[in-house]
C-alpha cells in the first residue's frame, strides 16, 4: 500500500515538473515573439546636422529611461557619410510601441526635428539573433 | 596651528577628488570611443535561406559568449524581403575587431556561408546614442 502511495506521489512530481518546465518556457517564447523591431533610415539636412543628433540623443536617452516597452534604440550615423542616421529600435511589442509615439517626448522630438529630417524609411525586421553583454 | 593642517587636509581632498573623478571619467570616454561599430548588409539566396539563418545565429551566440571583446551581434532580416539581412555589430575595439575575424567559429562560419551570401556591404557608423535597458 505504501509502495503505491510513493509512486503515485513520484507520478505527481513528474507531472508538476513537466508542466511547470513547458509553461515556462512557452511564456520566454512568447515575450520574445511579441517584440517588436525595426530599422529607422533617416536621411538629415547637412546644415543642421548637429541639432538634429542632439535632438535624437535627448529623444533616445528619455524613451528608454522613461519607458518600460522602449527596451534598445541604437542610433548611429555613417562614418563616411554623416548625414545617414540608422537607428536599431527594439521594442517589447506593438503596443509599447503606439503608446512610445504619444509621450511627450517622442512628440517634443518630431517637432524639433520636422524641418531637420530629409527623408525617412521605416522597415519592420525579424530577428535571426539578439546577442548582446550584460551591462 | 590645527586650523591649517585641518585646511591642509580639506585641500588634499579636494585635489584627490577632482584628480579621481577626471581620471574616471576620461577612462569612460576613452572606453566608449575606442568602440567599434558597424552595420553588415547581407543579401542571402533564397533557396539557402534557413541554412544561413541556422548558421548566422550559431556564430552569433558562439562569438558573443566566447569572445570578451565581441559586445552586441544583432542579427535580423527584412519582414518584407527575407533575404535582406542586417547586422548591427558593437566591438570593444579595432583589435577586438581583428581578433574576432582570426576565431575557429568567424572562420567556420565564413566557409560554411562562402556561397549563400549574394553581397556583403560593410559600413563602419559612429554612434549618437546606444541606449538600452539593462538585461
Amino acid at each position: 500500500m505504501e509502495n503505491i502511495t510513493n509512486h503515485f506521489r513520484i507520478g505527481l512530481f513528474l507531472i508538476l515538473f513537466i508542466v511547470l518546465t513547458f509553461s515556462r518556457s512557452n511564456q520566454v517564447l512568447a515575450q520574445n515573439k511579441s517584440q517588436y523591431i525595426r530599422i529607422a533610415k533617416i536621411m538629415i539636412d547637412a546644415a543642421q546636422l548637429e541639432s538634429y543628433k542632439a535632438a535624437l540623443k535627448e529623444h533616445a536617452e528619455a524613451a528608454v529611461r522613461k519607458e518600460p516597452g522602449v527596451l534598445t534604440l541604437y542610433a548611429v550615423y555613417d562614418k563616411d557619410n554623416p548625414t545617414h542616421v540608422t537607428v536599431f529600435e527594439i521594442y517589447a511589442s506593438v503596443e509599447a510601441y503606439k503608446s512610445h509615439i504619444q509621450t511627450p517626448h517622442f512628440i517634443k522630438y518630431k517637432t524639433t526635428v520636422k524641418d531637420m529630417v530629409k527623408s525617412l524609411v521605416l522597415t519592420d525586421v525579424v530577428p535571426i539573433a539578439l546577442e548582446t553583454k550584460p551591462k
